[in-house]
């Protein structure tokens, strides 16, 4: 079927008026003759946005653009479905940020597919709200299945599956799943101590883990101090030093504080860091510390035989989070956080409400994942990263995987192969950091001119970096692993960096 | 357009098969010629359920059934379009609780509508993480008109505005609402008395408050016995008695406590209960506690000028809650939090890591919503919420409500011209609290009729009821609020409640 000629036969197809009176406003309000024209339209949509033939006007980019663009109130009356995909295209559409585009390399990738997409439109259209069993047995069910499939996809231990105590739970983000990690370990430490030593419970983590686990102990109530960000950097390309958590808890239980969470990385947003998980986790264990393997980025490419070994150890953990939102295939949010004793969670987090109350849950024989996380209403989002599984199956992720790894591969060494660039670490999955190289050692002059690659690059409309810095050292980030990036993305998007580098240089 | 000749047709368009190589993988991945036909089969599954064309096979509604119908792991390899909507149709379906039933009356409910769904499709489509404003300028922009539009529909205090400190803001839940308030809250007092004195800080709120009020207390680490649950009960029609704020405010500053945040309610989950906001708001204000409104329900038909009174008052709240997704058409999860003071919101929850830096959140001139959130990542929400708003325009939506209220007013006069039966608390907004009344007084016996009642009505498969507790009556709660619900549904539902009801009484 020919893509083109679909799109012209659509546009042409106008779709109804959706001006309603009440009267009608009942049949139209799910199952409606409309549904098929409107929904054709916002496939237009989409598929012209990735088909790069909407005119994106970057001059809207300006904070407060779109203030001057809608009116102050909502419409009394009905408008169209043509004037509002119209503002989608003219108004919305310049002041995207285009995550899906091929050459989006900033952050990490958020990735979308047909599958995920699928999943999405019937998890919408059923709309469905899972936060008990009995509010849809079917989504709990098949969140259980789902998350089990991914378990043994990644070789997780035994403890983590649905069949004993642990289990695992699709959370909205990382950031929601390591808090409610370290929630469940609060309290389970402080059942034991009293809940007045709060002000003593302390935390450790490398200086590389997430802002995310900072947010946590905030929510949480760890005092600010016991946030024990340790030192990484080049020797052990930026991996937490066992030796360096020892010393921090011995020093710590002296002081009288209670060491009780340990956030483990594999693959840190700055630069794919992997910290060594079996040490960690055995000083973690020694010590009655919840140990938490923040994988939210590079957990997906430990499907692959050749990369399980980056999570090697994490039969030590009491957690383990990776997001099938990032680099699965699965369309945000899509967060997949396994426990070994899922009791941690549902006795820190459970309320039992008479309005809640139903007979298979009073007859403790089923999971109610209101019990598991912060909110209390849930989608259905297994069913997409399901469809996700079965419409691609693993051995199709797997290389799917490989493709962007090896893309990362391919700009490593061309940047390597430029004297006027460094790759600042190793690259390990599809990230590559690097810079330009600073000249006579001026470190603080290399710092601005790689600020300014980074805006020059940015501002050419032609592809999207994001940066970091790694031991004062301010780094370029080229995450590949949007969909749709392809060989020649890469390559054209590393000319782009050339050029501009060149006559930033030449300043 | 005939919806049947439309799905026969589409039933006959067989979709093309989704296997892929890895070769095609690419094109396939978005943009691709699939899409169209995959997703008719989509629309068509979404169709079926709504037109009740789908034979449920409720003996699968069992603990664990889906466990016995799927395998153990994932597909190596992918299967077909048609297998897996096949198991959408055979095993996913059936063990679902079809919240968009017109018939669907328990908790409160979850409207899905066309322009709802096209939001989320469009969203998903696009694919975009709006965490900061320069990840999707117009995701963050479009968030502060379209929740400005909705303040003024719901003529709220010009403070919850965007234009000044205030402002809107798209939570995944009324859970998350809270929590987040309440952590706002926490940190401006801490910053105040000093973060040891977490122990001392008082909750306030009815024994009527939904449970999410405890849960966010559990995890913000409020202690237990400082969560004050204050009695409400018939003669208030379980509304908080400002009295009896004022007393345990006035006890716990005498014993050296910090009251720091009381929860008011317009519409309570048990019997849609609305607190008086402005007296508990006066005394919040002169003892500078935080005053959230949890309207989560109710907050809907407070856009109808005869309903709007519900919400006096609330210009002496700090942060005022409506779910969108609960009665105002637009699909699970929009959930909608005001703030006067953002500041409050961003002290408490901001994290700055290099790695997401940029120069218009570094130069102040945008609202980056990672800072009010729990989460870093977010979906764009606005749009659906937008293209409701458009779509319907606000006379047909406060029409919507209005004709749902008119139905509940409708079961109101029928129970209660049924002998058997009472109406347990006057009817506010289009939720019915009722029972079997007791014979000779006996309350047990007439507790344990009605929760038989409940599972009786429920296991009919023809409607789906919840239940509650007001001041140890079992009460059932029917909640007219599904968009497909009609006269007709009510009228069956009452009479389907009766038969069982004479069954039972028979006994």
């Amino acid at each position: 079927m020919d893509i083109e000629w679909l799109i012209s036969l659509l546009i042409i197809t106008k779709p109804s008026k959706l001006s309603l009176s009440l009267a009608k406003f009942r049949s139209l309000s799910f199952p409606c003759e409309h549904l098929f024209d409107v929904g054709f339209n916002v496939f237009v949509i989409i598929l012209l946005v990735y088909l790069n033939n909407v005119d994106i006007d970057l001059s809207l980019r300006q904070p407060g653009y779109l203030h001057n663009l809608l009116p102050d109130s909502a419409p009394d009356h009905p408008e169209t479905v043509e004037q509002v995909l119209d503002d989608v295209k003219t108004k919305i559409l310049p002041g995207l940020t285009h995550w899906q585009s091929p050459t989006f390399f900033a952050y990490y990738p958020s990735n979308s597919s047909v599958a995920g997409f699928l999943g999405e439109m019937l998890s919408a259209g059923l709309g469905i709200v899972g936060f008990s069993w009995v509010t849809s047995p079917a989504a709990t069910e098949l969140e259980m299945i789902v998350l089990d499939w991914l378990a043994k996809l990644l070789n997780l231990p035994e403890q983590f599956l649905s069949k004993g105590n642990g289990g695992g739970v699709i959370q909205g983000s990382a950031s929601e799943a390591i808090l409610v990690a370290m929630i469940g370990a609060r309290d389970k430490v402080l059942r034991r101590v009293g809940k007045n030593a709060l002000g003593k419970l302390v935390v450790y983590s490398s200086d590389q883990t997430h802002s995310a686990l900072r947010k946590a102990c905030q929510i949480a109530g760890i005092h600010p101090e016991n946030c024990k960000v340790l030192k990484a950097d080049s020797s052990t390309n930026y991996a937490l030093r066992p030796e360096l958590l020892q010393e921090a808890v011995s020093k710590d239980l002296e002081a009288g504080s209670i060491p009780f969470f340990l956030c483990g990385n594999v693959g840190t947003t700055s630069s794919t860091a992997v910290d060594p998980l079996a040490a960690l986790g055995k000083i973690a264990k020694s010590n009655e510390i919840w140990f938490h393997v923040d994988a939210a980025y590079a957990g997906s490419a430990c499907i692959c035989p050749e990369y399980r070994q980056y999570i090697d150890g994490v039969e030590t953990a009491d957690s383990f989070n990776m997001n099938a939102h990032k680099w699965f295939l699965t369309n945000f949010d899509c967060s997949l956080l396994w426990v070994k004793d899922q009791y941690a969670l549902t006795e820190a987090l459970s309320t039992n409400p008479e309005y809640l109350k139903n007979k298979a849950s009073q007859a403790n024989l089923v999971v109610d994942y209101k019990d598991w996380q912060i909110p209390l209403g849930r989608r259905f989002r297994s069913l997409k990263l399901w469809m996700v599984l079965r419409l691609y199956g693993a051995e199709t992720l797997k290389n799917y995987i490989r493709n962007h790894i090896k893309l990362a591969k391919d700009l490593e060494q061309l940047v390597s192969q430029d004297p006027n660039f460094e790759v600042v670490t190793p690259r390990i999955f599809s990230l590559v950091c690097f810079r330009i190289v600073p000249v006579d050692n001026d470190e603080k002059k290399c710092n601005d001119r790689n600020r300014n690659l980074l805006d020059a690059v940015n501002s050419s409309g032609k592809l999207f970096l994001s940066h970091t810095a790694l031991s004062g050292k301010i780094v370029l980030r080229c995450a590949i692993g949007a969909p749709l990036t392809e060989e020649k993305h890469v390559k054209e998007a590393w000319k782009v960096i050339q050029e501009e580098a060149s006559y930033l240089l030449r300043k």
